[in-house]
């Protein structure tokens, strides 16, 4: 470890974040002028930025998209410190790389996948493996966030997994993201590490009700990318014990989308209002056909949304 | 397309390939010595290099040491048409640029796993990522075979999927290798392919003896890294019609492995042999433990297995 006396002290991070959707241009490739604005309008609404996470289809870019796609959104005046890039991959050298290359610009947050190709690697070998990733990396200052997705990864993040990683690295093992979708499971990640002050974010604004009063830091919701404000000021809301006038809206639109192909419904919205481009998805993820995709705007319609900042016509 | 006018007609290939183990060394580097002379043994047994494959750990490598690996094993002058590397990985972008170098070195057989993290792609999504790959390379000289393996990828490679892709791709699109390890699924692929000059690779040599006389073009095993020369020998008497003396020990040795953590034991054997550091693993993977190791090794002394050209000091 380097860096150790000169480690500044992290306040944690609170609140929503958007796993950043990726937008692609017409040749495909990723669509940087429209990826900076996106950023900067979740920004300006109030969520972090978790960029390159499974709705950013993130699996879905080259280690090289990633490394350029960053470093321009920092070049372009974006604030560090409402980062949490996605760095996990299946490769722990790869892992490493991007972890390195996101501190080198002043992000410390990263989200951190189990690698995913091997199915039921044992406790032992993902111990090593996190901790192969922190060594090599060796700063410090890096925040890393456990990712729990095992409806993709096949590979949980146990809570035996938790504890070994807090014990050995407690600073730097600072969190989690439980898309696993099952309450049981984030409730007994909270009761067994929030009161320590490790951050439990749930993946939906619909879990965040029950999970703040448990210690939860926020969510990391993919309909963040389209309810950002709206979800700001749900979570300040709840956060403060006011009136949550904004939360009749936030799950009707969090339920909307629920029932759709996550990513390409999102798309197929911000197509409707951001440019035609946005639509664009990476195989192997196909776009809504034509009737869903009416379906989604009528469902929207309905519930009066729209997207703030920006004009959905729908 | 471009080259179409100067594709080579490329005899189909049959025969046992070895899914290369990857050595690394006491730094957890890839030992490029140690990979060639392993990848020289292979060849000089009669087995191809289906080097980057599940079991040589190709998921924990990253897309620069791929790059590296490949080039220098051409650049030291084993011959490009015994080689068939794995090159599909999650990111379609990745997926061209390993293709792409292979097809510059002089290869053009490779293996293309689907893209493995979005779980249940539909087949419409599958078949335009694969034909995506196909259009970007855009080399008449490729050889695509299709990885079907949805124990590790969750992503079956269909009959009708399969169809489609020649349908479209019928001179690139020339086999499959099938580790389901399912035998219905296997016969009812051979069936429908194999009369058309579809190359259908089982993962074991235990399938063999069954599945050459419904067309298998051979097969790609694991344990082909450890017993090359008998399975080359087993492939060519069975092939043949002859007496296959070698196949009670193929066999056998198969049953050993298969019962083990096929990769850690498999690199237990090579550092009895071939140097301590072939024990090393990359996370998540783990090392047998010391009484799992002794007893593959009596396991291997009680049927008479020895590494041919190799001394294994059991």
């Amino acid at each position: 470890m380097t860096h150790a006396d000169t480690t500044p002290t992290h306040a944690a991070m609170t609140g929503v974040l958007a796993p950043a959707l990726t937008p692609f241009d017409a040749a495909g490739d990723i669509d940087q002028p429209a990826f900076e604005a996106h950023c900067r309008w979740l920004l300006d609404a109030g969520v972090g930025l978790a960029v390159f996470g499974t709705n950013s289809e993130a699996a879905s870019l080259s280690f090289g998209e990633r490394l350029h796609a960053l470093e321009a959104l920092i070049a372009a005046g974006l604030d560090p410190e409402r980062f949490m890039p996605g760095t996990g991959t299946c490769s722990m050298r790869e892992t490493v790389d991007l972890t390195r290359q996101a501190l080198g610009l002043g992000i410390h947050r990263v989200l951190m996948l189990p690698p995913f190709y091997f199915p039921q690697p044992s406790e032992e070998g993902l111990l090593r493996y996190y901790s192969d990733v922190i060594e090599r990396v060796g700063d410090e200052r890096l925040r890393v966030y456990l990712y729990h997705i095992p409806q993709m990864t096949g590979v949980p993040i146990t809570l035996p997994l938790i504890e070994q990683l807090r014990r050995r690295y407690p600073a730097i093992v600072c969190g989690i993201k439980d898309s696993s979708g099952d309450w049981a499971n984030l409730e007994a990640t909270l009761k067994a590490f929030a009161a320590d002050g490790f951050s439990v974010f749930p993946a939906s604004e619909a879990l965040l009700a029950r999970a703040l009063p448990l210690g939860a830091a926020g969510c990391i919701s993919a309909t963040a990318n389209l309810n950002p404000a709206g979800l700001a000021r749900y979570f300040a809301a709840l956060s403060s014990g006011s009136a949550a006038p904004d939360e009749e809206m936030a799950l009707a639109v969090r339920r909307i989308f629920a029932s759709l192909p996550m990513i390409p419904a999102m798309k197929y919205v911000m197509s409707r209002s951001a440019g035609a481009d946005w639509a664009q998805l990476r195989a192997p993820l196909t776009a809504l056909s034509d009737s869903q995709g009416d379906a989604l705007m009528n469902s929207l319609h309905e519930v009066g949304f729209r997207l703030e900042g920006l004009s959905v016509s729908a």
